[in-house]
């Protein structure tokens, strides 16, 4: 027996036609430690973007319902040639109720429950998902428990990664995004301190509210002093930066840097010995990374992402993470949402225009029974 | 009782003058483990000029016996704004014989001693050195000895750096230098594969001369296609970079994931797993670094420098490494130099001109008592 339902694929042709459609799928019996997951919320999350949208000219794109035609322009098209006549699912993460399992023990014990999962195809009616990376909900909603793992996960590991490396301070580009604003609980949480940049004054106005204590604002004239000020005060020589492209983690180096060298009692051309850390994990800007020459040989730049980081950080770590997310599920890791759409709603003009958006506060939830 | 002799500074004023001149200096009376060396010979490294000479403006330059006067441009000038006004002396290694000493015990044992040394200011005709870091040269020169440290430790630190990271193979993108030379002979004798990069046809071909087994030419109209069938046949996806400026290290990475990347069955938007690994450990070329974002997120690109690393590594590996330095001095460590100039001639214009170009093998070695 075979269940049926509604689900969202994403392909893109060899000459730049990218056609987004939701079509009737067919999705096999779960086995083993599978669950089969009726799909009743999931967020569209920046890392969700690039496989949905990417770079495709939206407004000269041919609409219809439950389907958009759109031209990925170059360079973005030849760079995502690995991907050229594949038809892919989307959605990293969502909620629902487990209404099939395998034979296995832990998918049995998820029979009828409503669950968080990961199955990299969220944006469906229905999903096969590992019963392992599965989060029971208990009394919460699946619109609470959609985002509980994307966001939550990636702030967290942040600051396990930092710990695992002896910092105590963390610095993040993207202050008052959702994942900030959870990074920003979670170190007053845990006594970590963090560094926030913002690019507006309301952004650092919301942090503030938050109980965030150095945040930096880069329209400010005065901001690489205050940049400064602030990594001097948080010792935040470790970073994380979602932007990618640009002069950011360059603009974060060269302060850290001038820190440094401020304290240094005798000139060295190979500048401070102090060990300055930046991790990219995403690309919201995707233009080249630029670091000049300034800051000395003493630093490190890593890409992020969180399935390595998991991976490599072990069971009991990722699960100690995982109660934690679930006991704040409302509180510290609580996501709001603009708009809820559904499978159809998603690919209207209007909506996909405004969520690549992706501006702060303005995330979407997709509600495939609505 | 102190001692007299020539010394060189250079000296960079806040308006962009450089002065780089010899005068007579002081040198006080060794004290503790400190050495007094009557230095006979010290190379001018890639790693010495950016203190010497940097971005001067060297055909323009006023030069008058043992000094020249020069204009460092924008934004040269203020990008080295840490070291306006100070005079600074120069060299970072060279060898010659222990005259005097102080009253620690390592000090006096190398009383009379031929020695290499890393004092920090060899350009000079007497050095105070410490006792710790000197190799006593034995029957060899101080011809033999003058580069026993920078350039061999540099090499033999990448080996063992990557040996610590659990690498069998390195990629180095300027294998013809002196230092890549060394780099070839230690690999070859270790059993580690290397990917050396070259830019001319001759130069690939003193390198297979040297037993190299995977050499690629950044001019042949194929090298991104050579340069992935050497990375996957070596498996170097680790590697160490002193170009620092433009798309080197770019480059290599986007090799090492293609390679990475035709080995995965099923497509990921994030890239491959496969981590890949660069340090740039000089900046021949000043420009900024570009990355740009075609080889996912598993990679980590780090600035590396000798002396933290040697800290790191603890005395114990820095003890073997010296030990096989001196055992090899003459085969497998050996330099070669074009030229040989006392302190006056090294600040000739033709001199200058000459050694800043730093072309391979047209070293030159500083003897301050000829």
């Amino acid at each position: 027996m075979s269940t049926t339902g509604k689900q969202l694929f994403t392909t893109l042709e060899s000459d730049g036609t990218l056609t987004v459609a939701i079509e009737d799928a067919t999705f096999p019996d779960p086995v083993g430690d599978q669950v089969l997951v009726r799909m009743e919320a999931a967020p569209i999350n920046p890392s969700d973007l690039a496989i949905l949208v990417g770079a495709a000219d939206l407004e000269n794109a041919d609409y219809s319902p439950g389907k958009y035609v759109a031209t990925v322009p170059e360079p973005f098209n030849s760079a995502s040639r690995a991907r050229h006549g594949l038809k892919l699912p989307a959605g990293n993460e969502g909620a629902g109720t487990v209404v099939a399992t395998g034979d296995g023990d832990k998918a049995k014990a998820l029979m009828g429950r409503r669950v968080a999962c990961v199955p990299g195809h969220a944006y469906s009616q229905y999903c096969l998902a590992d019963a392992g990376m599965c989060l029971p909900l208990d009394d919460h909603s699946a619109e609470d428990g959609a985002s509980s793992f994307v966001n939550p996960m990636t702030a967290l590991g942040f600051v396990e990664n930092a710990k695992m490396d002896g910092q105590d301070a963390i610095l993040h580009t993207v202050g008052a995004s959702n994942l900030g604003q959870m990074l920003t609980r979670i170190c007053r949480e845990d006594g970590i301190g963090l560094v926030n940049l913002v690019r507006k004054a309301d952004q650092a106005a919301l942090l503030e509210q938050l109980g965030a204590t150095h945040v930096v604002n880069s329209s400010d004239d005065d901001f690489m002093q205050r940049l400064c000020t602030a990594i001097d005060d948080a010792e935040a020589f470790y970073g994380f930066d979602p932007i990618g492209g640009g002069k950011t983690v360059d603009s974060v180096f060269k302060a850290m840097e001038q820190v440094a060298v401020g304290k240094m009692t005798e000139y060295s051309r190979y500048g401070s010995n102090q060990k300055k850390r930046m991790f990219i994990y995403g690309r919201l800007d995707t233009g080249a990374t630029i670091l000049t020459p300034s800051y000395g040989f003493g630093w490190t730049l890593s890409g992020w992402l969180l399935f390595p980081f998991l991976q490599s950080a072990g069971p009991e770590i990722v699960g100690r993470m995982r109660k934690r997310v679930l006991e704040n599920l409302t509180t510290t890791f609580a996501s709001t949402y603009k708009k809820r759409v559904d499978l159809e709603e998603m690919l209207t003009k209007e909506a996909v225009i405004d969520y690549r958006a992706m501006k702060t506060g303005e995330k979407y939830l997709v509600t495939p029974w609505k």
